[in-house]
């Protein structure tokens, strides 16, 4: 051991986050010692506040700090369509477009059998005990356009046709201000397949 | 605000930390809010104790548990040989080429007038007392091979010379497995100069 103990244990700590390895660990353990005391206790308390306060609404599955969440509380919201998403990123995400008038359904993640990650692993209970009884006309599956989200979009529409619910998906195509020559194949492919008439 | 506010603060604080920007931050949020419940408070806790146990050593500056640091109390090393180096990592640096068999001092930091760093913003002081009546004979300056590091070597040379103390400085050449063609033109200059009778 070449740190004092409580050094080493503060690296051992921050390698557990994502993308830190030991060299970044070293750099933020020491910025963490040289940094103003109100910032680094800062950190720390805001941690502990943060894991004490937020949980998972018990509607939307997404994360808040009063439950039901204020989105799910919002009596101007569209009751009638319903926006799937994988993480609450995402419901950040899609609400910064200002164009969602309906309600959020966070899954906590995607359909992955390689993760060992099955229908039963994410919110997918609290999503067909919530439509049932519900006056939601439209589900819109934004879940993300890889393997697991387009195998997660077709499970909940296999799931949810036979409830008499109108499951649609979000858009493949090129992203606005792309260019036709960097854009790979299957993007291509589908961006044609979806043309529309001008 | 999109997200609640405890998430929100926890985020702000994370983009405190060296080369987090908004993406990360926001990551690293989301995983500490869906990790183990140790590990995230774990992280807070450990932050909490490094800065509450860790100070500065009162002999050479290196951060450290207790007061002298295990490294200042050791009876086996030199006391003659003394190495300076710029940050508390730099010392773990040395230490791991297990070659280093005298003692350290820490400046924390290297003189760079540009960000208001004058020799009197570092351990300076604490050298020259610590310097006056000691056995140390050799004083191995071990700052960084930039324009700080050598502006301090220079100027600790210059200071510490007249004390009778022979200065030296760690050799500049080629790192081990380098290789001539990726060599900068100073480096290899350097290299040149330093060369030595096989």
């Amino acid at each position: 051991m070449y740190y004092p103990e409580p050094v080493a244990k503060l690296i051992d700590e921050l390698m557990k986050l994502p993308g830190v390895g030991p060299k970044s660990a070293q750099r933020l353990a020491f910025h963490l010692l040289n940094a103003l005391e109100k910032d680094a206790l800062g950190l720390a308390q805001a941690i502990v506040s943060a894991r004490q306060k937020i949980r998972q609404c018990s509607v939307c599955a997404n994360l808040t700090e009063q439950d039901p969440c204020p989105l799910c509380l919002d009596p101007t919201r569209d009751q009638s369509l319903l926006c799937i998403v994988e993480q609450p990123k995402d419901v950040v995400a899609m609400e910064k477009t200002r164009e969602i008038k309906g309600k959020y359904h966070v899954l906590h993640g995607a359909i992955s059998p390689m993760d060992g990650i099955g229908p039963e692993q994410l919110t997918i209970n609290l999503l067909l005990s919530r439509l049932r009884d519900s006056q939601v006309k439209e589900v819109v599956v934004a879940t993300n356009p890889n393997v697991e989200g387009e195998a997660t979009a077709l499970y909940l529409s296999r799931l949810l046709k036979p409830m008499g619910i109108k499951v649609t998906r979000i858009a493949h195509g090129l992203p606005v201000g792309g260019d036709l020559e960097y854009a790979d194949e299957v993007t291509l492919a589908k961006a044609f397949e979806g043309r529309k008439e001008m």
